[in-house]
C-alpha cells in the first residue's frame, strides 16, 4: 500500500440507463455507484466518490468531475485506463490525475458549460431519441437569442429552479447563453459559475416557448423579477441535456504544489 | 373494405436492438416483423412487407423503403401517422403514400446512399457508441479519398463482398465514394445502384486501413482485380453504418398513372 492520495476523474457518460449521478439509497443504478464499484474492483477499497455535478436521470455528460482517495500504488494518470476496463460501455473516464489532498470539485471557482440539444425536425429521428429533445414546431432563433441575453449576468433564478431545490441562495451568475443552429439541431449553450436544480432544463423550456412564438424575449425580465417557478416556461426533458465541461478558474494544483 | 392498394413507407430506425431488417424464422425481432405487426394492429390484415434493403443487425436507416398491400380504407399518406402510434420509438415511418400496384422497390432503377460514421477520437464517447465506430488512430483523409476514387465506376466487387453472398453477379456500379471530416467524425459516403452483402462495411474497413497507413490508395486496383475477399480489408462493425436514402430514378408513379 502507498500513502493515501486524492485522484480526480473526468467522466463521460450516457445517462440513459441510470437514475442520475448521485448515490441513492433506493437504487444501485447511479453513475457514482458504478464508479465506486469500479474503484473497488481495481483496488479492493471502499471509496467515497465526490462528484462535481449531480446530473439527473437521463442527463448525459462529456466532462463531469469526480474525486476519491486511495492508497493504491496505481499512478493517478493510469486510473483512467484501468477503470475503463472495468466500467460498462456507457461510462468512460476520459482523464485521470492525482490532485492535492484537499481538492474538492464543489469548493473551487469553476465555470460549467451545459448544452441543451433540440432536434428541430418535422418527424422524430429514432437514432437520436435518447440524445436530443424532438421539437417539431418552427423556432425563431433570433428571438431565442434575444431572450437568452436577458438571462446573462447575476440574477436570482428562483423562477428557473425546481421548487424542491434546497439551495440557500438562488442567486447565480450566468456568463453566457447562446442559441445556435447546427444542422437540424438547435443547441442552447449555457455557461455559468453554478446552476440550481433543473435550471438549464427550465431555461431551455422557456427559450423554446419564446422561440415558437408564445411570449416575447422581453418577458424574461418579468419572469426573473417574479421569483416564482410558475412564471417561467416548462422543464425541458432530461435527454436533451449534456454537461459539456468544467473549467477550474484557479487551475488544478498538482500534489507537489501543496 | 376498400379495393386492394399498395402502400409505400419510408422508414427510419435505430437498428441497435434488432436482428436486422429481414424476417427470420429463428427470431421475431426484425424491423420487417415489427412493421408487419403494426400494420396488423391497424388493419387486422396479415401483410407481406417487401423491403428495399435488408440491413444487418445493428445497422441504422433514415430512409429504407417498404411496400405492402392493403384493403384498408386508410388513405396512403395517413399510414405514417397511424403506424407511428403503434410502432416502438426506435422505428419511425417518416412518409407513406399509395403507389401503383406493381411497384416493387427492388425492381426499380435506384440510387442508394450509405454513410459509414467513424468517431476518430482518442477516447470513446459513450453517447455515440451505438451510432459510430470508434477508431482512435490518426487518419489520412486525403489518402482515403484517393483510394475511394478508385472504387468508383463499374467493377466486380467480389473482394468487397461477404463470401456467403448468394448474388449471381458481383458487378455493381458505384457513383461516388467520398470521405469527409465532420467535427470529430470521419464520414465515408457511398452512392451506387446496388450493394452486395457487407459491401459498404468492407469498403469502410479497407479505407480505414489505408487511412491509418497500412497500404497505399493504389492497392485498391489490385484488390478489385483479385476477386477474392481476403484481398480487401476487414469488415467494419455494423453500428457505424446508416442507410441514408433511396432515389428512384424514374420517380414513383402515383396509382393514377397506371
Amino acid at each position: 500500500m502507498a500513502e493515501k492520495k486524492r485522484v480526480m476523474l473526468v467522466v463521460s457518460y450516457d445517462g440513459t440507463a441510470y437514475n442520475g449521478w448521485a448515490f441513492q439509497k433506493s437504487t444501485h443504478n447511479t453513475i457514482e455507484e458504478m464508479l465506486a464499484r469500479a474503484v473497488h474492483g481495481l483496488t479492493g477499497e471502499d471509496v467515497e466518490i465526490i462528484g462535481a455535478s449531480r446530473t439527473d436521470a437521463g442527463v448525459h455528460a462529456y466532462g463531469n468531475i469526480a474525486v476519491f482517495d486511495t492508497c493504491s500504488t496505481i499512478p493517478g494518470d493510469r486510473f483512467s485506463y484501468a477503470l475503463n476496463h472495468i466500467l460498462p460501455e456507457d461510462i468512460c473516464v476520459v482523464e485521470s490525475r492525482e490532485v492535492y489532498k484537499d481538492f474538492h470539485p464543489r469548493h473551487c471557482d469553476t465555470l460549467k458549460t451545459y448544452e441543451y440539444r433540440v432536434l428541430n425536425t418535422k418527424m422524430p429521428v429514432p437514432t437520436r431519441r435518447f440524445y436530443t429533445y424532438h421539437f417539431s414546431m418552427p423556432l425563431d432563433i433570433e428571438k431565442m437569442n434575444e431572450a437568452a441575453k436577458l438571462l446573462e449576468g447575476e440574477h436570482d433564478f428562483t423562477s428557473f429552479c425546481n421548487v424542491e431545490s434546497q439551495a440557500l441562495s438562488h442567486v447565480r451568475t450566468i456568463k453566457e447563453v447562446s442559441v445556435k443552429c447546427h444542422g437540424d439541431e438547435v443547441i442552447i449553450s449555457v455557461t455559468g459559475n453554478g446552476f440550481l436544480y433543473n435550471m438549464v432544463r427550465i431555461i431551455a423550456g422557456t427559450l423554446l416557448q419564446i422561440g415558437r412564438g408564445k411570449g416575447e424575449p422581453s418577458d424574461i425580465t418579468a419572469m426573473l423579477e417574479k421569483k416564482d417557478r410558475s412564471a417561467a416556461g416548462p422543464t425541458a426533458p432530461a435527454q436533451g441535456l449534456f454537461l459539456i465541461k468544467y473549467e477550474f478558474l484557479d487551475g488544478i494544483p498538482d500534489p507537489s504544489d501543496t
